[in-house]
């Protein structure tokens, strides 16, 4: 199969336009549905998903029968060796002089799923400024950032059942605040956003062994953007000693479209710099960060963006650590990078760093907020800018419903 | 089908001894294979098991082929009804006068597995004695229990992919542990136990969806031993402020035999006194706990023995709790009571509090200990006892091997 040279082209002409997410570079993967067909396996270019399930019933592709799958998890398992061919398979299919009897379907006739089966879902905390943020709302200045935050990633296991598709709504929750004669009953009223990064593994490590930041970058399939919606007052009641559990397990919005690591590559660069060396086990041997812009909107309105490049930590990094005491890693793992946030407050992933801790309002189309509203939605969005293309993740999108009484 | 009245006796006359952990008033489940078995579903009777796939394809039980399934999660999804069906069909093939032809296979010439499938796993910290205990060691008597905690069940999500059966050996583990100039890497120097009951879901709920503590107590298929391994020293430098992490991944280990709660229905019982009113959707209409005896051992010695009624909170709460914020839960998920301590040294769970943070050395077999030590094997035990015959857990059993380097 000949390898088509960048920049290249696709005969699918909405993937060629500067501003599309989806052009030939990018392929990332997905489930689909439409009234015909039942959910099954797909990739985005332009306004159109390729049916990777018929592709390999028309003898296109081989990937053993697992596009037939909702969920591309048995696809993930077949391994790197097989990303690559197919990603290679298609770019041949795909490209200008490629095969346009490749079957597709108008992605505005078809319904996204969740595209893997979450197997367990942790949360990172990897964003210098934003750990120093919220630090000195929960515990001020000088107890901000943990002794051990610049040694470790910091995570916790978050709840892999409230991982939802873009598009779901989520309802506020109920449940115990602080009140000033002990706990209350009540609605949420801090709800927000968290804008972040998933990374989903590809393969599954043994009890027992403890996986290099090499290894780990390999063992990583893509990245989608996630929205981890948090629940901050319930947080603060709750969350010592062990740690946030139901202010966190509202729901987990997930983008649709999983970007491989491969589309990501030419993107490579370094993150935030380090402010002491890393143990060995933690350290990188190349950069593990991508360049791409990374913000989010409310109801519409542009509202904090930054850059992936002010991580501290790499999914790499995270996963590494994650099997540093033998923790077994399963494919479809979800590993949130932690929100992503810049020095300024126009750079913030979160409400809460943003309105600082409320104090401070925003205005969003001309009315006033602090957290979510009822009615509000949260859309997250990500690019990577290449020459004439751009490598995108597609909408992540959630709006928040009424408590449920 | 006729009920057997109680005190019952079975034909099968191991099953009849007053120490027997599985007479015909218990019938755990669980997964065994034997040589010329495969893994599938079986009921604990004595000295044997009894074959469920056999029974099923020989038409004395109907549980809709789920018994050939190597986890019972397919069985326990059926429902409470089936869970009850089931229950009483054995128990007229296994009574005396019952049918002699039922299939069996001698429990010692068996393997036991992981009887479930872990969906997810979850571990809460609900003996007022161990919060108070612990809370002293990790940050002094003024702070040791946080002032949610008589408000609210506390818990944190663990990682389900380390969770393995009794008889698996688990590795010290490697990682970060506190220094005087940062971090150090080392194998773990204060490896503990949890001495914890595991209750596993049987129901799914739905998204959004809160279940009262009626409903939950519903939910729950039955119970296991489990022993949360735990890596003190990792946890000390972690866990501020999003929870214990790697500490808790090393592995945990639960007994191969559910208990159903059925079978402990006899011995429910009230558990610790309220220090204040619950808020309603925690408040049971009825005794949670079980009159159960909970005990653990080291290297065959015994150790801390307390039993399940000093808790605070029950799995019904627990479960409810889980469900505030709308979580959703699911057949398989695993939830961990939570070490369970008595007042005394005696009768603590855990080395942590038995040697006060290693400060007061225990004598084991003749050997000083403060923590586990490479080699030692942990044994976990429980039983209820009632007129002539005791609901008993089997062994939950796991040996410290040394830190793979």
């Amino acid at each position: 199969m000949p390898m088509v040279e960048q920049p290249y082209r696709s005969w699918i002409s909405a993937a060629n336009r500067e501003d599309c997410d989806f052009p030939l570079q990018n392929l990332p993967f997905g489930v689909f549905s439409t009234r015909d067909i039942a959910p099954r396996c797909g990739v985005a270019i332009g306004d159109m998903i390729v049916d990777l399930a018929l592709c390999e019933e028309r003898g296109l592709l081989d990937a053993g029968g697992t596009f037939s799958q909702p969920q591309l998890n048995d696809f993930i398992a077949l391994g790197r060796a097989k990303w690559d061919e197919v990603r290679a398979r298609l770019t041949g299919l795909l490209a200008e002089g490629g095969d346009e009897n490749t079957p597709l379907v108008a992605m505005n006739a078809a319904t996204l799923h969740l595209p893997i089966r979450v197997t367990e879902f942790t949360d990172f905390y990897a964003s210098k400024n934003h750990a120093f943020n919220v630090g000195v709302l929960f515990r001020g200045p000088e107890n901000a950032l943990p002794p051990q935050w610049t040694h470790m990633p910091i995570g916790y296991n978050g709840r892999a059942s409230s991982v939802v598709v873009s598009g779901t709504d989520i309802h506020r929750p109920m449940g115990q605040v602080k009140g000033d004669n002990g706990p209350l009953w009540s609605a949420c009223r801090r709800l927000d956003l968290e804008l972040e990064l998933g990374a989903i593994v590809g393969a599954d490590s043994k009890m027992g062994q403890r996986i290099s930041v090499e290894q780990a970058e390999q063992m990583i399939f893509g990245y989608v953007l996630l929205n981890d919606w948090s629940a901050r007052d319930i947080q603060a009641w709750e969350y010592q000693p062990l740690g946030p559990f139901q202010s966190k397990a509202v729901g987990t919005t997930i983008s649709p479209w999983i970007v491989t690591q491969a589309a990501l590559e030419p993107f490579r660069c370094k993150g935030a710099d380090r402010v002491n060396p890393l143990l060995p086990y933690l350290q990188e041997s190349r950069p593990g960060f991508y360049d791409m812009t990374i913000g989010w909107t409310m109801n519409g309105q542009r509202m904090g963006q930054t850059n992936y490049n002010v991580m501290y930590y790499s999914s790499a990094q995270q996963l590494a650590h994650h099997t540093v005491s033998g923790c077994p890693m399963r494919v479809g793992d979800l590993l949130g990078s932690g929100t992503i946030s810049g020095a300024s407050s126009e750079q913030t992933g979160a409400l809460l760093e943003m309105t600082q801790g409320g104090k401070n309002p925003v205005t969003v189309n001309g009315e006033s907020r602090t957290f979510i509203e009822d009615g509000d939605e949260i859309g997250l969005y990500a690019y990577a800018t290449g020459d004439g293309y751009r490598i995108g993740f597609g909408p992540c999108i959630g709006t928040i419903l009424p408590a449920l009484k």
